[in-house]
């Protein structure tokens, strides 16, 4: 057996918590997905997280040898102090000191990381970044989030809010609007809802769809149905998904700028490779050649842009790295 | 005597040559601005540079305590590598070895830098941004340049193409359009180039204005004009500057959305504070509303906004303090 230092990962999602262990190496020694108790309250959800990580610990076998705990959770929060703030999906989870809990009840250090951070991490230890010295992540889903990684260490910011890519603005007049007042963000182009808000405004100025087919025998779209009819040849349902690359490839060129990362990777819920599809490749091809078009000749050149390789397992991974990075 | 080591810092600008040689205390012992030998070409330019090195030194009486040479210059570069490539100011420099070229003449490590990301150095070290973990710093003038410094050193990027921020685009649809055929960069709006398109587009429409006046005594409208009327009250020019700190606000708040810097510095020829003036002091109260309405609480508050005090000496002192982080 090995003597390696292991790492306890937790990613709570919205729906799931992931849990894994994996050793100073990179070996996941086990891993498993748990429903979170949505409507546990603080108390009880705590104690819920507890027996998860006595469980993953126990399947593990490696009680002994682990080193620390990494926490990611979704929200605003002071990663530093590890503090989650105001965790739309966990109820009652406001201003909990998770890290200060966590590490007094098993007496082992643990650290605090945002979700999407933690996701850029495990790509950047484990995944297609493996190696990589700067990486910025984007997270396509409801909302789109980042994560970026320089050197070896997440960047989180001087107030725990870097990465928050989906919010940069990239119309700053005439844009869509939020709920919250802000114009012409890129999440509100090319997030779930501004995908489906672009389709909407697609079939009410006429274009013909067999999405409006679906629509009619009752169904809601989804960006899962709209890239289901876009692999059936719906020029429609192509466009609102080559738009969403277009849209994408602007906040990419605006990193870029910013940032001049070696890598740019595309995971989280709303990609469309999920199986390695035709629409997949189209889709990053997309966002290559938009890409193209607007950066400095040399990063054009040489920033690989790709899609992210861990995909649901990149959180719980990177949660454990993050850990490995603070108590190694 | 001191018994500090020195740094030779040299920033090659547009039409100066900045020099200075600063010791790892931070104390300016020298500093000088010569004129850039514009119809040089290479070998006559470098030897006019090699001479301006020579006399510094000389200058500063610490020969022996000198450690390194840092340069800052405009354009692209290899700043790992020590190449310039296609300096537009800098005639027969193209592809310039200058590391290599001045370390040989002098016997002395040397490393290379971009002129704003030196600047950005030189306020994190000596100025503004001293003691702070991240700083970006914009640099108004012709163009839009910016530099980052994260934890007391350069951001260069993976490919020295970092902190290009006045690229960032802004609107993605219907903006602007640069002769390069990009639309909607941050630097079409709020560059002096994107100033003076502004104001030629209101006083064509019909708008009332001082700047008509000057225009029609023959006079050609500088940025520096506008901000000679807006002092004098004009509303146009003021409307024209207050809109420039709006545009300026949002690439600050995608800065923060994206970097979540510690601080944001403004400098540059084109900051409208030179001399402290009521309204430069107005200009960057807008910036502060803009960002503010925008960006997310927390880092809408605790996000320091300001302007850079270093004026043009930020560079040479920022190369100085490469060379220093290199070689000590």
């Amino acid at each position: 057996m090995s003597d390696q230092a292991c790492y306890v990962g937790i990613d709570i999602g919205g729906t799931t918590i992931k849990a894994g262990v994996v050793s100073a190496d990179g070996t996941v020694l086990t891993n498993t997905i748990y429903p979170v108790c949505l409507d546990c309250g603080r108390d009880e959800g705590l104690i819920h997280l507890y027996a998860i990580i006595d469980r993953i610990i126990a399947e593990s076998r490696s009680r002994e040898r682990i080193a620390g705990i990494g926490l990611a959770a979704p929200g605003t929060m002071d990663i530093p102090a590890g503090v989650i703030f105001h965790p739309f999906n966990l109820p009652g989870w406001d201003n909990l000191p998770i890290v200060q809990l966590v590490s007094e009840r098993f007496g082992l250090p643990a650290v605090l990381q945002n979700d999407a951070n933690a996701a850029a991490m495990g790509e950047a230890w484990l995944g297609r970044a493996r190696g990589v010295d700067s990486v910025m992540f984007w997270t396509l889903g409801t909302g789109i989030g980042g994560g970026i990684v320089l050197n070896g260490r997440v960047w989180e910011g001087a107030h725990s809010h870097a990465a928050e890519c989906g919010h940069m603005i990239i119309q700053q007049e005439g844009g869509p609007r939020s709920e919250f007042g802000i114009h012409g963000s890129l999440e509100l182009y090319a997030g779930a809802r501004g995908l489906l808000r672009r389709c909407r405004e697609a079939l009410a100025s006429g274009a013909r769809s067999t999405l409006r087919d679906r629509e009619a025998g009752g169904e809601t779209i989804t960006p899962i149905i709209i890239a289901d009819e876009a692999k059936q040849g719906d020029e429609l349902a192509d466009r609102l998904i080559m738009e969403t690359a277009r849209y994408l490839a602007i906040g990419t060129v605006n990193i870029m700028h910013i940032l001049n990362p070696a890598m740019v990777l595309f995971g989280g819920a709303m990609t469309f490779d999920q199986h390695g599809s035709e629409l997949g490749r189209r889709f990053l091809a997309k966002v290559k050649e938009e890409v193209k078009a607007r950066a400095f000749p040399i990063p054009a050149e040489r920033t690989i842009i790709d899609y992210a390789v861990l995909g649901g397992d990149a959180g719980f991974i990177g949660a454990a790295a993050c850990a490995m990075k603070a108590f190694s």
